[in-house]
């Protein structure tokens, strides 16, 4: 690239697939990117850019001559191109759209005016749509006959002259079936549609409950606007599945193994503070305890035991709910069965952590008592944990809050409260301190 | 289902899709949901079986008479078969594959003979094939005429005499050539394949990467075997998104919502008795300073703090490197760079909250000392924790066990263990308890 021989790059990228091209992308030096890009010219394929991370294809975006970028955006599908177009200010987003022919334009501002993360946002704006009157050898012909196809489909659509949906066809039933026949004979009149203003979200449980590839969308007359693609609906679920993973770790949705020390430090920053927060609540709990503490000096050694398997405890639970939650297969008709399990679960490893980690206690500390009482506090942390661990993601879920990001405090924090605060306290009263 | 009305219960499941009547299936008591199959007789699709819960399926199989589990299996899909006859033992399987026509059971034995999780196993062995010879025509007509032909198919494939993968000619483009072209010159002569051995993950990885709706499944001679469908690769990277989340929760893969209490318990009995030995090892790192705790008792107020921020500061770079791994976004080319990256960032983080919690600290109990022995300890732990979070998962990776299983209870015992060691040992030096 240095040197900035064309030739051999091109020889070099040829065979790329987009992917591919977005992997190289990704592991060149920042001010390298632009560079490649614009080197490679109208060999540069634009699709590479809805391959990488969104800082990555931002930072590449800024670089770009408009003019340049326009360009590409021209030859993409529109999924693609809006994807493009949503990592651009406003300014240059203006400035692209200006550049393209109307009916782009118009397509890709439509698309952009869906809200995000909505399917209108994610569709492909290129289909075909034939009347319900054609015959499948007048359908085939039209296809054969008309050069700007979209790159692939995988159904066909039917529409009346105001452009309302009325029925699909696989390709595969199309090519089974004899030239004469009408398309209305042969369409399914209750064709997979999804809203344009629906999440991306629900529209991907739905290709996944009903194993689709695709899946029409529609304005709010039934207008046909758009067609949701499979490859499309991966993405969204190894975004959502993502973004699950990360919060309940404790990272934020958006973090990125291309993000920087500093955005990364300050993205981490919010969760850590909040645990702090909660670990001085929990402090203040043992603070209270102090001169049983000093009394008793075994309590000190034991307690961060029971605060753990609690917390422990309470994150099996949460893990399970929250991700129920997420895939739709914990709800209102079920909630209650479910929660009479993890409290009856709670309970009985309660039990029988009770006798194992008593058992240790009283033989390490030499005091059959303390055993005891080290077992009463597991039990009463490993229910509370259990209620907890269901109880927060089902509140947070029902208060419209996305229990993925915000469980893990709460349940930590009740956890090691009711640890310390069991512990200790039946301590306190069993040996008179 | 009790009133056996067989024909008021025909007529409400008559529309239901598969995924619907898997969700009636799991919502009926256990002895009412083989009843119901046996009342609708010939009318229940047994794909069904393939949208429940492994155990559900599994319990609903034992208590059907071979014979209807044969007549079901008939009727579907290879992919589904497989799926059902994986549920059964031994001798059912080895009796309802008896009762299929040969060539089903043939086809039925190969995909079963491959390794659990292969590509072989998750395959359609329903395709349809051509030799390349054939013109555009000849093989639109062959679809008209041939009856039996998959349910749904987006490519068809072109194959030598000896049955080795020639190319792929995906549908649409099928549709826009003219008849008497050949198929020759008209299919993509290096389709996306897998091999049949070849594991499911890697499979939809490939799906994902490269945005596919279907690939051909070759065995070790180049020989088309079946086809993998998009469907059932969103079925993958879903299961696999879950098994991530549940492990990094400290909770079996297999475990189900439909699980009992006992079997809940059970699988999750392991992580915790787990985390009691780290813990325990824990707290004999307190134990050697209890002459320390004694001396000063808001110590043991202060260091679950300590080992607390560790613990997340550790499950968050955990996190993000176990699903980067998952998702092959980690590898040896970028390890360093994440490794250093993560590092810094717990450094600064440590940094920041050393200040924070120092000044707190220090404030609370009236002890300048004691705030910047805190500052230290969280210096110390913060950058323990970073570097445990990622060395834990990479070290686990190249071993080859799954990081998602078992990184958790490593990094939250070094974090633990440095938490205390860290805060109890250098306020015992400052302090010289």
């Amino acid at each position: 690239i240095d040197a900035s021989d064309t030739a051999s790059l091109l020889r070099l990228v040829e065979d790329f697939h987009e992917s591919e091209m977005g992997d190289l992308l990704e592991a060149l030096d920042t001010d390298h990117r632009p560079r490649l890009i614009e080197l490679l010219g109208s060999n540069f394929d634009f699709a590479a850019l809805t391959e990488v991370d969104d800082s990555v294809r931002e930072e590449i975006l800024e670089e770009l001559e408009t003019a340049t970028v326009a360009e590409g955006v021209r030859d993409l599908e529109s999924d693609d191109a809006v994807t493009i177009l949503e990592s651009l200010d406003d300014e240059d987003k203006a400035e692209v759209l200006d550049r393209l022919p109307a009916i782009e334009r118009v397509a890709l501002q439509r698309s952009l005016d869906y809200p995000e993360d909505s399917a209108g946002r994610r569709m492909q704006t290129e289909f075909i749509a034939v009347p319900p009157f054609w015959t499948v050898g007048q359908t085939i012909d039209f296809m054969r006959e008309t050069p700007d196809l979209p790159e692939t489909f995988y159904e066909i659509f039917v529409i009346d002259p105001a452009g309302h949906l009325l029925g699909a066809v696989a390709l595969d039933r199309l090519l089974r079936s004899k030239r004469p026949i009408t398309i209305e004979q042969l369409m399914d009149d209750e064709p997979d549609r999804v809203e344009a203003t629906e999440n991306q979200e629900e529209v991907a449980r739905m290709f996944e409950r009903y194993n689709l590839v695709s899946a029409a969308v529609v304005d709010d007359a039934g207008r046909l606007v758009g067609v949701m693609m499979v490859d499309d609906i991966v993405d969204v679920l190894e975004e959502e599945a993502d973004a699950d993973i990360k919060q309940l770790g404790g990272v934020h949705s958006d973090e990125e193994l291309s993000d920087t020390v500093i955005t990364t430090q300050r993205s981490r920053f919010p969760w850590l503070f909040a645990n702090m927060c909660t670990a001085i609540i929990a402090a203040n709990v043992i603070g209270a305890f102090s001169e049983s503490l000093e009394h008793m000096v075994a309590l000190a050694v034991l307690m961060p035991v029971v605060a753990s398997m609690g917390g422990n405890a309470g994150t099996q639970t949460m893990t399970v709910a929250v991700r129920a939650l997420a895939t739709r297969e914990l709800g209102r008709s079920n909630a209650w069965r479910i929660i009479r399990r993890e409290a009856l679960v709670g309970l009985l490893n309660g039990l029988v952590f009770a006798v194992i980690m008593g058992t240790i206690a009283g033989v390490w500390f030499q005091a059959f008592e303390l055993g005891v009482v080290m077992g009463l506090a597991l039990i009463t942390v490993l229910l509370f944990a259990a209620l907890g661990g269901i109880f927060v993601p089902l509140t947070l879920n029902r208060l419209g809050v996305d229990p993925a990001v915000s469980s893990g405090p709460f349940v930590t924090s009740i956890t090691d409260i009711v640890g310390f605060f069991a512990f200790l306290g039946i301590a306190t009263a069993w040996f008179g301190l």
